[in-house]
């Protein structure tokens, strides 16, 4: 940032009074131009025990599988903003989606949201953004192809927690989940 | 925003190439300024089947009742920031966070994420933003003084969670609840 989107004028990056961090600040219409993390908002697409995952058609990590998901939007909810997604790059619905990871990613000041549910039907197909969508089992999960890290841990869970699971209870969803990726993983899938 | 924060020539707002919303677009510079929603992240500290709330000493809503939260920072996790807030709105710390509740609110843009947690003691005190900090027994929470929806929701769901739980439960966390606040209910408290 480097000029005030609200008059033009070149920005300031200095602690306002009474705050404890940098912020850019336009000394001119005295605005404070804050600086927040974004939401990543997805689902974990499942069926009879099969995973959907999305071939990603852009960069970054283009060419590599990840669960569908992107950034949420103004004026929706996060529920909302994970099922467009699914929509946008799976051409996917799911029924009774609920949360069930949510990890933050500090070091690029993001919070990735994924809730889980059952795929309504087998209609999907790859939308814009997506190269393949494809039903994996377990065994052949892409482990080593896998977009980012939020999405390798978001499955390891699952499969644990599946693994757990009386099948009588299988109604009932798996509790929700909160981790953290620090940076030294950034790359290790 | 009326002008590129990164060339300062004027903005427009259009639908870019492959996109379907508006979005603040410098054709100057081929940048797009994506705006997406913000997260506040707080906590639900109790004590003793207490729970510790916050008068406001800043608008918006001063004089009213809140649980310790603000907007999360570039480069924390949710937990850090819901941390962070609680000591500096009560100078008070929790033990063993875990998440308890994420409500969407959307014609806001804003997502609310409340972790409980037990105080780790007792001394806690207002910090530059509450003009008074204070435990409550259920009977005697000011339910019309409440700041913000998100608040009054998460306190009910609380209080409702408490009932149904089995006392020698104690040490099991309550399950995460996912809820959405919508406009009509702006000033309903």
């Amino acid at each position: 940032m480097k000029f005030c989107s609200e008059c033009a004028k070149p920005i300031s990056l200095l602690v306002p009074e009474g705050d404890n961090r940098q912020r850019y600040t336009c000394l001119h219409c005295d605005i404070i131009h804050y600086q927040n993390p974004r939401i990543i908002a997805g689902t974990l697409p499942t069926y009879q025990g099969q995973v959907l995952l999305c071939k990603r058609a852009i960069e970054p990590r283009k060419g590599y599988w990840t669960l569908p998901a992107g950034f949420m939007e103004n004026g929706e909810t996060t529920e909302e903003g994970a099922l467009r997604e699914t929509l946008e790059e799976a051409n996917a619905r799911i029924l009774n989606p609920h949360l069930y990871t949510m990890i933050a990613v500090p070091h690029i000041s993001q919070v990735h949201i994924f809730f889980h549910g059952e795929l309504a039907d087998l209609n999907f197909s790859s939308g814009p953004e997506s190269l393949e969508v494809q039903l994996f089992d377990e065994a052949d999960i892409p482990w080593k192809e896998l977009a980012f890290p939020t999405i390798s841990t978001t499955l390891r869970r699952y499969f644990t927690d599946r693994q757990h699971t009386n099948n009588k209870d299988q109604n009932t969803p798996f509790p929700t989940h909160v981790f953290d990726i620090p940076e030294k993983n950034k790359l290790k899938l």
